[in-house]
């Protein structure tokens, strides 16, 4: 499958589902309570790699042509698309090399390392490390998984979309966070076959704000920085491909301050004693951020991944 | 199903299913490499009350009677077999109470609250907690369901049992948490039935170990506290019900220090990222204790709930 489509991601799903189960859709009533909507988290946490990237490597992986599949594949991440590409390729017998900025989350690294993956550290943001992927693609004849420009990783992630919609065909809004943008195209493109009714608002750290800058211009901006204790939405450098499906079919995008996120960590952590890491919790925290507006909705919540380090975790709770 | 057996473990499954899926069974590479064993872990903290205790919920309510799902129920409780019931009774429309011992932890009695069961202070602990049940089941005519005594509990909760067997043929040896001991003994019943040669090992606190110094000298006997971060754990009373069980079908128990559960929640976060509780990863700090004996095996660890709250995370993180 060339292109992200309804098709593409329906095929994906019998791929996907032989390696991995849906995740669970979980109501938690405290939330609601608290916050004034129905508050659904889709947990994508729940997967092998603890992150919904998985599903996206797994369908790309399986489609790879023979002649690829031998020769090897590299890519660029800060963590949970490496574990992705490292987990798919152990399953299908390729050999992965993926490429982290030097100081990279260790724990993350000794993940994609014991997935099977070659780690090296390159660059000093994750848009730098992806630089390396082209020369060793040149060098070396590897397959370079762009990070953001595979249909088939998309496709891949869009599973959890529909699985959304089958379980609760009466939602109203989709929280999702927006990295590399992935998750939310799938959410997007699902919605419009499905559901065109149904909202479905991205959320980006406010100090990595590539995408909503982007979206609010109408055209591709960078930014310079991309500081944020989520790391999974740590990006500067807004991609053609998910561009193209979040300008035409997002319905807002929410910033969200680095406390937000710290306080929507606890709240994951105190409500659903469930471990999210930044990017994880990010939908959470916008729609703490936008509570008034969700009264009443159903409204479910993307927990992308639970990968956050211990230390992390030690100086938020230390701050709480 | 009036008994604990097989049969009604497997009976308890397609009602069990009706309302949750089977949980993940996931194999960690870094703790392998780590001790030695090839290390799984059967995450029952993925259940919609993060606990195992649900599946035994869901099958005694099931099978109540028509007089006393509408009398409704009474039940003691630390935590989980209360979240269990009070959930299990909304699934049914069944009213529950639920008696905890004072000072109860504040996050588990809102939770309760939130699946709609009404939650009463009592007594210094769990043991003392369950004798306002006698009274309320006199006074209301309310069905008392003993934690301890039922084996339409333990038939529920022994499902997790099949799963494994299920999933990984050739399991050497299962460790689970034994705090009232359901757990356990669906385990024992369900290996002694498929494959008596799996080793089934029993883990608790050396600050609770009612149950592990009962099987050593052959017969019940009591402690007089159960002081351990692992709630889950602290039981002073072994019940005639499972300590029959575990007398016969146990392979050995382990007591873990206070210590070695807390090295083990951080453990669990930093290499499978899940919050584990004290009793939820005393499996993993008795499969690190005793790692050179289990060297080559298959190895599934319970982590049998993640309901530990924030202050005790945060209190184990500041002295990491």
């Amino acid at each position: 499958m060339h292109t992200v489509s309804l098709h593409g991601i329906t095929a994906a799903r019998q791929i996907v589902y032989n390696y991995i189960k849906p995740t669970p859709l979980r109501y938690y009533h405290e939330l609601s309570d608290k916050f004034g909507f129905e508050a659904y988290i889709k947990h994508e946490n729940h997967l092998p790699t603890r992150s919904f990237k998985v599903r996206g490597g797994i369908n790309f992986m399986s489609n790879l042509s023979a002649a690829h599949k031998k020769s090897g594949v590299v890519t660029a991440t800060r963590g949970n698309h490496g574990q992705s590409i490292a987990y798919a390729a152990a399953q299908f017998g390729v050999k992965a090399t993926v490429v982290v900025p030097l100081g990279n989350n260790p724990e993350k690294n000794t993940a994609m390392q014991a997935f099977g993956a070659e780690v090296i550290e390159y660059g000093d943001d994750f848009d730098e490390a992806r630089e390396l992927c082209t020369s060793l693609q040149d060098e070396q004849g590897l397959y370079y998984i762009h990070p953001c420009m595979e249909p088939g990783l998309v496709n891949g992630v869009g599973t959890y979309s529909l699985e959304i919609f089958e379980e609760l065909p009466n939602v109203d809004t989709i929280i999702v966070p927006i990295g590399g943008g992935s998750g939310i195209c799938g959410a997007i493109t699902v919605a419009k076959a499905i559901n065109p009714k149904v909202n479905i608002i991205g959320v980006q750290a406010e100090n990595a704000p590539a995408i909503y800058r982007s979206w609010k211009v109408g055209k591709r901006v960078e930014t310079k920085t991309c500081d944020t204790i989520a790391d999974g939405l740590a990006t500067r450098v807004p991609f053609p491909l998910p561009f193209s499906i979040i300008k035409e079919g997002v319905h807002d995008i929410i910033l969200v301050s680095e406390e937000a996120l710290q306080e929507a960590i606890l709240l994951a952590l105190r409500y659903t004693h469930n471990l999210g890491e930044g990017a994880g919790v990010a939908a959470l925290a916008a729609a703490v951020k936008i509570s008034d507006r969700l009264k009443g909705q159903n409204v479910v919540m993307i927990m992308s991944g639970g990968n956050i380090d211990v230390n992390t975790l030690k100086k938020i709770l230390m701050h709480s």
